[in-house]
């Protein structure tokens, strides 16, 4: 697949299958989480892969009891590194790790896609309770959950904004 | 080229040809950003494309003077849209909307290697300044300027954190 047809074909995807990832596509998502860029290569973020059924299930209810979460045999949670990011300041801390984490899952979210995995961003939950749930230690900040798994659903695309309200040229 | 071959042969590009990027190119550029996935799909983010010769180089001073900004044929500025994100309150204005530029803007870099060009995601600048540079409207938060060009310099890929370092898995 060409990216451009990856970057357009990706769906989010709210229904999965049950059949498990293999591990080498395992580590490919891992592979793509890794390579994404960061501000002064600090990599500011930390991913937590949870396959836990107890806990994929204490997530969803975390995300607004969003339960097609747990229905994903792999949920992944992407977390800013305050530990790190705190080098740059406030500016580190509120926006270039925020950043580190989302290219993060960009990658992710196309990787998956090429191997016919879907996936959802997921924004809406409590930091808290997922904190919680996952026994984060205090420097980490969830930011997005990600169920990841064979789509049993794939939804039309939604629409996107014209060209023109998004992108001004200045020539 | 395979996704994942992408994702890790990116590399950031500090030196630029000085070769103009064709229109069909700039297509794809355009479709990468738009095409990437946002918060409740409200797409809260705008791009500026910006070829002028002085305003590129009024831009490279605004980021602390790194000049090698100026010298790519394209530089784009990518920005929060206050207006919309505000939809999701707080939590819209200071992480989703982030997130939504920021998911663009990793699918505008894969794109970009994919054809040749090379990009360098800059996040040292002056918002302020950059704002009155490209007289911005005052919804509208530049968080990153991406210089596009053909590499004239491709530097070694800088390390990354081992996967035990990066991930977490809980079974």
């Amino acid at each position: 697949m060409e990216i451009l047809e990856i970057i357009k074909n990706r769906r989010s995807i709210r229904k999965f299958k049950e059949d498990p990832i293999a591990k080498d596509i395992i580590d490919k998502l891992v592979e793509a989480l890794i390579w994404a860029p960061s501000a002064g290569n600090l990599q500011s973020r930390k991913f937590y892969f949870v396959f836990n059924e107890q806990l994929k299930k204490e997530l969803s209810k975390a995300a607004l009891f969003q339960t097609f979460i747990s229905k994903a045999p792999l949920v992944i949670i992407g977390c800013t590194n305050e530990r790190i990011s705190t080098r740059y300041g406030k500016r580190g801390r509120e926006l270039y790790t925020i950043c580190d984490v989302a290219a993060s899952i960009q990658n992710l979210m196309l990787l998956a896609h090429s191997e016919g995995l879907g996936t959802c961003w997921v924004g809406a939950f409590s930091e808290k309770n997922v904190s919680k749930i996952l026994e984060l230690p205090k420097h980490l900040r969830p930011i997005a959950i990600v169920p990841v798994g064979y789509p049993a659903h794939i939804p039309n695309p939604p629409k996107r904004c014209s060209k023109e309200d998004a992108i001004k040229f200045i020539i």
